[in-house]
């Protein structure tokens, strides 16, 4: 069978199963998920093997070591994995909820109902625990998936594939609402991207290359962020002690994580306090600056210094490397930011009430924050209970995506024989 | 100027005069919608004799009644969009809105603010006051537009284009939150897709043609309707008297909508009771019916009879026509919706509530109705007070869309110096 005929069996079986995961009830998708997590804890053995097998080819490959440590399965990770799901039986199933259902003069109610989207398709890369994560989560709201992981991964996701359809099968919903692509021919997600008669949304999880990639092919929807260039603006109203720790904690506590700071604005009037106690923090993690040519004139000594050119101002480094750029105040700092960030996650530092409002309004991101990290703009956080992703588009999810962001709403008419007149 | 430069000039006006509009706040916004309407009050002459350009050429050219009906402004007209303004004025604001904030465990405080989409592009035809009520829509949600209107409609939006101009300029607004496309050259539609980095959506109104068209070209999401193939499903628990009145005013209440039913479905064991009673209100409007094998023995004396091919299902006829099919129950009308709709409004006539309940949750259209007449899914029917279009897309906004449609939430963060553990 040729790849685009194999896809399109694959789309035609999510469709169908699409239907009958929006008619599930609540227990029947929990019962899932809670049979999928136990079939993971015993089957742990079987998975370790299977990901010894993707392990020994990724090395006989020479992938590189930070690609190896994301495709490895410990058992602590096989645990997380069964948690995660549990975690995802516990939050309220969005499904099915009608709100604001109002009488209209003409007599007939109005409302709007909450449903699934129908098919996501998840492109992801080595990061087995996705499969099982993104299974959960559209299995939970009510969605089919078909799930394209990486080819490092196939030994792995095609063994979890059989818990999930296992799950499944147990509860009595049907086995094609999770689907694993088993191939590892590229072609399969240029086919999959191409048949919105089967799939509604797209989520793609990786890196920018793919993420571009998909978006010139595409003829489905996405979910997605490109990049994550945060910023961090230290107003010269703001409390040295909560910038100094928030800006820390926004470059330092991850570095490949797309909330993490990559720009730090700091107003001029406190730039010459402010930077040199910042460096004294920086420089035990041989976090490179690159400066403007203020804050280099204010930061002349540090040892890792470098200048900054326009590029810095619209590059996601994930690496330890920060742009610092001294701005005249909150407006240049609004305007720097619109002009440069990638509508991911900024934030000011400030004790100054007016500027915090007009930060949080007029700054067009999918976060904004006042004293607060950038690392928070996450699922978990936010208190949705998971994340299938971040979007920075602004068309239905922006910012962390839970289950709601796998649903939409459609009106509910009830009348009583009401004609329009 | 080629036509590319200019259209990439209006999106850079745009994209800043929609920063500008973010900010403003709702008195500012309702002064610059009032004075559009009476400055089209004042200048309905001039309004009248620009459509009188615009006629002229229109009858040289040879363009069809339909057409011509459609461009013609007539005082009545005029006064409707005054009327349109002034009632978008009423309508609550609905940006800057901070729902949900609630404090989460770390202490950071989390919500969500509505805010404009940004700039909006809309393509329509030969009706100038789509003009008018989408340059409302717009203002009111903190939004700018690019508007290209139909070249035959070019005399009377440029006249409209200057009294919103002035509108906006009289309330200290930026005259470039709205702008007319000023050329019939139809790369101009192009071009205005072609430009993510200055428009957040497009919305087309229009024929099928067209936005056929635009979603091939379109590297813009866009907020669309491709057609309307709507069902009525007369369940055998139906009260008569209500299926007669609503497939009546479904079909026949007007025949050019996207709302009205193209398709009847009727349960097995009343299609003999029920069909003939429906013909005798039919054959007064000379509607022609496209019956199945069933149905069209039932019906086999009315005098506008015909076959229905498998075209039949899939067809939006915008006119005196409506195909019939005898399906066994509700169960074969769900799947025939299913299959065959265009997801935008589907009802059901019945009096039992397993099987209403059961079509509101598994029918997958933008609207699902019972016992009433799918005339009614339109925005101001449902209470959103104007609309600007119908979405049968699942994602961002489905259904009749008004000023919420046209804007998107952002998470807010307050913090008092939390960092992320």
């Amino acid at each position: 069978m040729d790849i685009t005929t194999y896809m399109h069996q694959i789309g035609q079986q999510a469709r169908a199963a699409s239907r009958l995961m929006a008619k599930a009830d609540s227990n029947t998708k929990n019962r899932a998920l809670a049979l999928i997590a136990a079939a993971i804890r015993r089957d742990a053995a079987l998975l370790r093997e299977a990901n010894e097998q993707d392990l020994a080819a990724a090395r006989a490959n020479g992938l590189e070591a930070a690609m190896i440590d994301r495709l490895t399965l410990t058992n602590k990770g096989i645990a997380t994995m069964a948690e995660g799901l549990e975690q995802i039986t516990s939050l309220p199933d969005p499904i099915g909820e009608i709100t604001n259902l109002r009488y209209r003069p003409t007599g007939i109610q109005v409302g709007q109902m909450r449903v699934p989207l129908g098919v996501i398709g998840i492109i992801y890369e080595a990061r087995p625990n996705v499969t099982v994560d993104a299974a959960g989560l559209c299995i939970k709201s009510g969605n089919a998936a078909i799930l394209r992981g990486g080819s490092e991964a196939i030994h792995c996701n095609r063994a979890l594939a059989k818990l999930v359809r296992e799950g499944l099968a147990g509860a009595g919903l049907p086995e094609q609402a999770v689907q694993v692509v088993d191939t590892t021919d590229r072609a399969a997600v240029g086919a999959l991207v191409s048949m919105p008669e089967y799939v509604d949304v797209i989520v793609p999880r990786g890196g920018k290359g793919l993420i571009e990639r998909l978006m010139k092919e595409s003829k489905v929807p996405m979910i997605k962020h490109l990049d994550g260039i945060c910023h961090v603006y230290i107003d010269d109203k703001a409390d040295l002690d909560k910038a100094l720790r928030v800006c820390f904690n926004a470059k330092c506590q991850r570095y490949g994580t797309c909330n993490t700071m990559e720009t730090l604005l700091v107003a001029k009037s406190v730039a010459s306090e402010v930077l040199p106690k910042l460096a004294t923090l920086y420089v035990h993690e041989k976090v490179e600056l690159r400066c403007d040519n203020e804050s280099r004139h204010i930061l002349a000594s540090y040892p890792f210094l470098k200048s900054a050119t326009e590029e810095d101002w619209r590059t996601e480094y994930l690496a330890p490397v920060l742009a610092v750029r001294v701005v005249t105040g909150v407006d240049q700092a609004i305007d720097h930011i619109n002009s440069y960030s990638s509508q991911h996650t900024d934030s000011i530092i400030t004790e100054d009430y007016s500027r915090a409002m007009r930060f949080l309004r007029e700054v067009d991101s999918s976060s904004v924050m006042v004293n607060a990290s950038t690392r928070f703009a996450d699922g978990f956080e936010y208190g949705l209970g998971a994340e299938i992703g971040i979007s920075n588009d602004k068309l239905h999810a922006r910012g962390p995506v839970g289950l709601e962001g796998l649903t939409s709403v459609k009106y509910v008419v009830l009348g009583h024989g009401e004609v329009r007149k």
